[in-house]
């Protein structure tokens, strides 16, 4: 049934000399992020998942925990519990990192407190509920020792780190445009008057922040953007529209970037366009060559020059074509399709690297400025995400007036 | 060889009993869209090339004419010529219509003169020079006896007839969201420095008008979402950029458009996109249904509601699931591919029913307010694009500020 | 609106010096391809109808004249009348060419009456009714003056035509493997049962010949795998089915060929696949590179080489990447669809090429063994092509058996 | 980040209330299965990874264990040392199946081996070297206790399940065609002498037995269809090919398969198609519908109708029109890509319920007749399997004879 073998790719922990001991938060029942990453993390089996905060209702955090295989005694009820009896253990036996998947209201605390225990900490994006919290998220990682990993997981596929590669080597030329989109259309209808988890706590801007599909999914489209090109932003006008009666955040909206080199930006992001179900897609203009990636066949980008034939680059762990980075990201060989499991598997493997440079005391993000360049979206993606929002719901509330996003926080 | 029988298409001209005679100005050699006129008028066999101003040059005039069968004796040099010639011609052996195919400046003066003269018209878009030239021509059509056609050739689609069937008939719903792009890249490279006879006029503002990308294509791309949703216009705000050196046009330009339901528009259009070739494609959001179609395979266009599998409607003249409209714009069964040549004719094919109906004294677009609404893009159509441009313009010098794009031209 | 200039394509007959005059022998109302061989014809303004048997029923052949704007004294009844009175017409009063757009039954008749009258001929395929038609066929063309084209009309398509050049140069080195698909729908109930016209003729033994799909489609299937590639057929081995009840012709069929030269060839023909329009496909594997191309968006073609990127080239007139022959089959800018009636304009160029070429003394297909190989499909392709069907009928009533395919008539 | 909320999948073990614990044979460095199959296992993290015998090479069988966490004194050498050390430990630290992912020649022993120890099995395809040894083990299987799963992991995507629910459901009505698909490209080049692992146990006929790509992609291709369908075999005609030089076994074949019902299949297999990666498509022709699957996008699936569009169905957990099967293969939100992985995860998934059934005395398949119809390819579809490729090697012998595929293995 094989085709080509695939290169080897990294399943050991190194030095390490083990596997890395996970703490899950939220992914209790009815979750659909938790899940994921849980399956994201052990993927290679470079990790096991021994501890959960799955719920802060007890009876379901208990109750969760079987379908984790998480042991009944390392079951609790919030990230302070959590910390407790994970100090109260041997260091041998304690845990290593804590994955957050929890509605976008809590993450900072529970980060923080994560970190501030010594733990290294993989949250899921947006960061934070706004920026404030943000800001001093970026300082706690700054004034603590772990790593820091901000779930963006489409930069995990390995054609978003070609494309990534090919921007900063040149490759594209100047870069004139980027164009991203995030169509959806899940929330067509008012289900958060359902009562459907999902949605309900999306809509609720007491959970969720200042905006809707904007807070959800232009900050992936956004990140995309930043990811593939390292264009640093200038400012953007933004038009938010909530078409969905009733309805209290954006489900639809629209922003203009002005990057610094010039380039015209556009992030487009909708939650009620019929029939869409996650189609991110991202259009690049370099004076040198062109690129369209979509995510519902993430195996695949276009990259294009006048005079020549459209060439469809795919995940290849062989192609001489690719760069290493992309050709490393990749753990089947082409034709046998990847997904999203995979991307967040190799967001969670450079966190990994991390966290072990981190036991080998060599230095990795959040440690220097020199550091911030990590292949893992980390604290500083994640506060220029929330700038973006911010920005976002600013601008619109002005009728779309420029507002700056210039930010120490962006980084190539 | 062939497949599902198609139905009789018109192919007569009713009670005219004869062909219709054609003059065409502009077309002479190295010109690309006087072929594309000639071939789609003469498509379904229904109207005759007889007379011509291909080149206001004598010498390549007379050049010009055998490549389009036109005898020498009306192969005139200006559209005063070729109006005098022709009116001194008997009745029965004299023009009946005018196509104008020259670059954008000269629009005005020879649809004037030709209208003026009694003449049916159809004009390339845009359709004028400026703004001030649109509003005088609306005047002219308004107060002379013949049809006036605008050559925006997408709307002769059939699944571009289809979608605005659907969204007139509310299948879509309300209309929330319209995503217009058209995306080039054939000027990447300053090729009007190579005199390229395509570049030069169109990158020459005395020539093209005060838009580049924009006048050259993103009416197109605003004229499509109108056509096909018929919602009207607020305000715009607008991005100009000209990426490539030297060129005093823009070449890539975003606008955000608000339409008077609540709808929100975007337009971008671009010629620097490496590889792209004439990538116009247009996403309709509606609160029942959404829609999808592509210029480079206008023979599909995808619709989806949540729930149901995506649906993949083809071009297909037996189809009971499309229009009659649709149906009847087929030339061929489907799976046999149509294309740009056939869209023309579906243009020329509607102004010729109106030019018989002329014939017949009945009454059409032009004739009063409540004709408008005709099957091919008219003179209001044209006004409203030459306000498109002109506010696009307008908005980007002023940093994209809101401009009005209210008017009377608007229809639905 | 245009993007790309085209470069100019021939649109005169050179030293001709006027329109070639076409009469047309089938197409009377309810018939789909007189209406494209028509079109076809007339694209380039290079031909004018003038002349035609549309319908062996004197009122109905009256009555569709007018719909081809043929003049009523020319509108004959057989292609003896027509033969008889255009011959009584000054030879530069009288039609140049007669095209068959009829059912198969008739071709062999018509065909050999026109061509011993010394016309030429453009005739729809299967050539003949049977093989002994088709042999006879071959010698009349032999021994009389005038061209005689077989409309094999996806030959035309450019992309189709830049294959073959690619496979004669040598750019996929040796050739192994040819798997041509013609799938459709249409058939998939008894149609001729209801009386529709396409249908009866196609279904009905006496009309079509000993085939249905498989000399109504996989003649086409099996002759793009040819034109393609040069490969010479050594056998076949066959397996024909009706499907639906009471059908009395294959409605669903699949060949194994043996190529010469070792190569492993399928062909499939369907007329049973519920929603399958006209979706001829072909792939094509040779030692250096491989191809796929799809009838259904006839302007792209897959280009593929180990180790790189898959390539995606397009109709465009101008890419220095395609050959000339490919180039110049263009009438419109790459991104500007072209289709059926196009491809149908194209053999109908070559065929005018030839004509001319008769005109002015010149040598052409037909006259010696040397000059057999023409860029239309002539009489020696259209006796292969009954020799196919005819063979792949025997070997299907014999289980399957291989049958020869050796012959002379095949060329490169 | 996430879109549509995921039902919750069976995470957990049931009555077993702990991990399944799995050894892998195979996998060594170098293999490319292995690695997948100890990934497509743990996915769920309802099994865990605690014995292997990775290589005969005793060295590397040490030196593989750490990238799969297995520990050191469960780093077995062979299948015999590997039953006989975990049949000497307590019952609760033991092995609950062995998966088998070693070069063809080898699984005959390997899994008799384990079945007669009382293990279960996971074994990849082709089941064994001959059919003499799949008839053989069929009896094995029979006469012991344990589940018996064969990895054709493509029998996991849930849309292939979706096929099969549609086909037996009568949705599709009578099926006609049966088209497989199976083309690759890496063999182009005779790797084999190269020395690359994946190639030289291929191409061996004592490693790989006697069909090259018809035992290791063509296999696949047909049980696809069989699957999908349900169509019981009658008789096969096939010719096979050996294109690259000096190579032994076939690397390019075609069979043509007759069913009881009168439908008609083809299976086409290539290694040596330029730059397809790995391209296995069906295509099946019902009475009343269509299918089409490509594997490389393969969460989507094309439905078709004559007279409506075509649907496109894709793999969504929570679309009311996919079977509940289909909806419980899913992980994954639609448009959240899934991939290889999770297909062999489904399989696993399977094979894990009847395990668990085993344990808890309820009957699965391999215990009677009556419980042939398993979710899991089971021993009969792999001594099917074996059928096929012999023969397909027997038919290609004799020139393409038909010879019969009846067998008692076969079942719905």
């Amino acid at each position: 049934m094989p085709a080509q073998p695939s290169d080897d790719y990294p399943t050991t922990n190194g030095s390490l000399n083990r596997k890395l001991r996970m703490a899950l938060v939220g992914g209790g029942s009815g979750s659909f992020i938790g899940r994921v990453h849980a399956t994201g993390a052990l993927l290679d089996n470079r990790a096991e998942l021994v501890a959960g905060a799955l719920s802060s209702n007890p009876e379901r955090a208990k109750k969760s925990a079987p379908s984790y295989a998480i042991p009944e005694d390392r079951a609790y009820t919030s990230i302070h519990e959590l910390v407790e009896k994970e100090l109260a253990r041997p260091e041998d036996d304690r845990i290593d990192f804590v994955s957050i998947a929890t509605p976008n209201h809590t993450h900072f605390e529970i980060a923080k407190t994560a970190a501030e225990a010594g733990f290294n900490v993989v949250c899921d994006k947006p960061m934070t509920f706004d920026l404030p919290q943000a800001e001093e998220l970026v300082k706690v990682v700054e004034n603590t020792p772990g790593v820091f990993a901000l779930m963006h997981n489409y930069t995990g596929y390995p054609l978003i780190r070609q494309a990534r590669e090919m921007c900063l080597n040149g490759d594209l030329g100047e870069i004139n445009a980027i164009r991203s989109n995030y169509i959806q259309g899940w929330l067509r209808e008012p289900l958060e008057e359902t009562g459907q988890k999902q949605a309900s706590w999306r809509a609720d801007p007491g959970k969720s922040g200042a905006a809707g599909a904007f807070g959800d999914i232009a900050t992936h489209a956004y990140n995309i953007g930043r990811f593939m090109t390292g264009c640093l932003p200038e400012e953007l006008s933004c038009n938010l529209k909530s078409f969905v009666e009733g309805r209290k955040l954006d489900d639809y909206g629209h922003a203009v970037v002005r990057y610094q080199n010039g380039a015209l930006g556009t992030v487009t992001a909708s939650q009620i366009s019929h029939g869409h179900e996650n189609n991110l897609y991202v259009e690049i203009d370099g004076t040198k060559a062109s690129l369209v990636w979509r995510q519902e066949n993430p195996n695949e980008m276009w990259v294009r020059q006048n005079g020549q034939p459209a060439k469809l680059y795919t995940r290849d762990p062989n192609a001489a074509y690719l760069s290493d980075l992309a050709r490393n990201s990749c753990r089947l060989p082409s034709g046998h399709p990847e997904g999203f499991f995979e991307a967040f598997g190799n967001v969670y493997r450079a966190a990994y690297d991390a966290m072990i440079a981190r036991s080998e005391g060599t230095s990795f993000q959040g440690r220097s400025e020199t550091t911030r360049d990590t292949l893992y979206p980390n604290v500083y993606d994640g506060a220029e995400g929330m700038l973006f929002v911010t920005k976002s719901v600013e601008s619109s509330e002005q009728n779309g007036a420029w507002v700056s996003l210039k930010t120490d926080y962006a980084r190539r």
